[in-house]
């Protein structure tokens, strides 16, 4: 079998480090493995497979000789470093919201838009954590009855803002506990989250949108391949370390029966129906963290349309959300000999 | 002016004490004072007006010569004593969701449907305190073009589960955060809570919705005086002490400006707009924990329905939505010469 000359872009971040425990979890075929950062982090060491790497800085020229990166180091380093890692050679698999919604880059979930892949131009992006488990559950239903509009309300885990924000979490609920809460002058989240639920992700917009909400509305929309698809999205922080929870209400072209969903979603791949509320069984951020699939449940029909349903998505924002979706487009870019 | 004997049943609650709190702060005009519980916490003392008094029995004679009585203290209780209490010639506001859907019980939010009060038999409900601030938003906009379809996620405080429930959130949060935590035998929530969201409250129910879901539907159906109101709950626990917030989506018969349900919520009684998105305003439990009105923030246009809108509703759900409501019930019977 082939091997690879992989590159990590953004390295020591915690999607960075999540891609490299996957990438040896999954048996990724690598000839080589490199590891880079921004200058601050240079000579940081990481393990893989039982050796030590020392992370280099992530200038264009480390990308010689490099057959795939997977980049997650901030919008900014992609759009600069994207199109010289192209240049040299190699695709990039980009975890930031740069390349998105250019036409000419694929938006891939593999288990949902694979074949978009085919038409790469190098860059191939990463869907925002809270699309990649909407679509993962939405696209299986969508193609037995076409999909007429979505509500999703998030309750987003912190750590999709870093390793500084899970601190501040745990920082601000201990002081909380104790008594000794004040609010602190500067913060990785736009509020304090100690306790707290935060109803903005990301700038505002002129719509009075957040960011957050319009990437889930037009990155769902260019994944399903639903250009006039009616979503609408309230994005919201909820004191969680791991694991991004959606309260979605899908409403379909016609009727149908709350069964059928069920078992659309028991055979989709990358998903698990865990939906049996007289045990008390449903998704919770706690018992997902660390999984790699995306859970389902509360499926019920929504009493107030005929064809509408509510469900109860819960996935691994640092995994399925980020680092594990990058590494599956990597297998099945090479599955599909495209790599 | 006319004072009233006053007595709490269900005193040493949360809700029970934090009704007591607030008779003594708007200066409700009390003759006198009797504060009733279970048998197990009989012989509490409480302070009331800067005097202590005594925890007695919650028994039917307990409640002869009293003009009010305010409920806390569950179904239950609720169900054997009001017909006592009403027998005894007091009227009863009731907490719990024993007596909320009986047609001669009045359900009210006094800004909303106080002349629901009129053809009251002795026994008054105090909605849930989801459905409280969600019909405070709701009323003025209904008056203004007639709803449709309502559909609400929440994000609801632990302290709707009394006491232990936030000291369950400490101790697990504080046990997470040094890394020692272990799953408890028993709890007050059906889950873990420390930072994760439980999507149940209540018992489930045959149709897969949770009886805190159907609470939420029934009731505001009920108060808003809507009996085919379109409306769809996922009701979710989160790791937040108190005020519960909601993500709620509301299609009208017609399409209209969102400026003008700026407006009409701005002048809506005991409704406050927090929406500056500009400058990082909008409600938060945090903020909104402690104050009497009920939040509305991060109103927008939805771009998925011409009728329709998204917004955010924040309410203190031991205040308003539960003890300040009950309170503001009473006076608005003597306001109406009810009492």
């Amino acid at each position: 079998m082939k091997k690879y000359k992989v590159a990590i872009l953004g390295a020591t971040g915690l999607v960075g480090q999540t891609m490299l425990k996957i990438l040896e979890e999954r048996n990724f075929p690598i000839e080589s493995i490199k590891l880079t950062a921004s200058a601050r982090s240079v000579g940081k060491k990481l393990k893989f497979r039982g050796e030590e790497y020392t992370v280099v800085e992530a200038t264009p020229d480390a990308f010689e000789n490099i057959d795939i990166v997977l980049s997650s180091a901030g919008g900014a380093v992609s759009k600069e470093l994207a199109p010289e890692i192209v240049k040299r050679g190699a695709i990039i698999i980009d975890n930031t919201s740069a390349f998105r919604m250019y036409d000419y880059v694929p938006l891939v979930v593999p288990e949902v838009n694979a074949h978009a892949l085919k038409n790469h131009k190098g860059i191939i992006a990463n869907p925002n954590c809270s699309t990649i488990q909407l679509v993962a559950v939405l696209k299986p239903l969508h193609d037995y009855i076409p999909i007429k509009r979505v509500i999703v309300s998030t309750y987003q885990a912190v750590s999709g803002a870093g390793t500084k924000a899970i601190d501040e979490l745990y920082n601000q609920s201990k002081a909380m506990i104790e008594g000794n809460f004040q609010k602190p002058e500067k913060s990785v989240l736009p509020q304090s989250i100690g306790f707290n639920v935060i109803p903005h992700g990301g700038k505002f917009l002129d719509n009075n949108y957040t960011e957050e909400e319009y990437k889930i509305t037009i990155e769902t929309r260019k994944i399903l391949e639903i250009d006039d698809l009616a979503i609408s999205a309230t994005s919201v922080r909820v004191p969680v370390v791991t694991s991004h929870s959606e309260a979605v209400n899908v409403e379909f072209e016609k009727e149908f029966a709350i069964d059928k969903i069920r078992e659309l979603l028991r055979i989709a791949e990358g998903v698990k129906v865990l939906d049996n509320p007289d045990n008390h069984l449903y998704p919770m951020p706690i018992d997902v963290a660390g999984k790699d699939n995306v859970y389902v449940g509360r499926i019920r029909k929504d009493l107030s349309h005929p064809n509408a349903i509510n469900m109860w998505i819960v996935g691994d924002n640092i995994r399925k959300g980020a680092a594990l979706n990058a590494v599956q487009i990597a297998e099945k870019m090479i599955e599909m000999n495209l790599i």
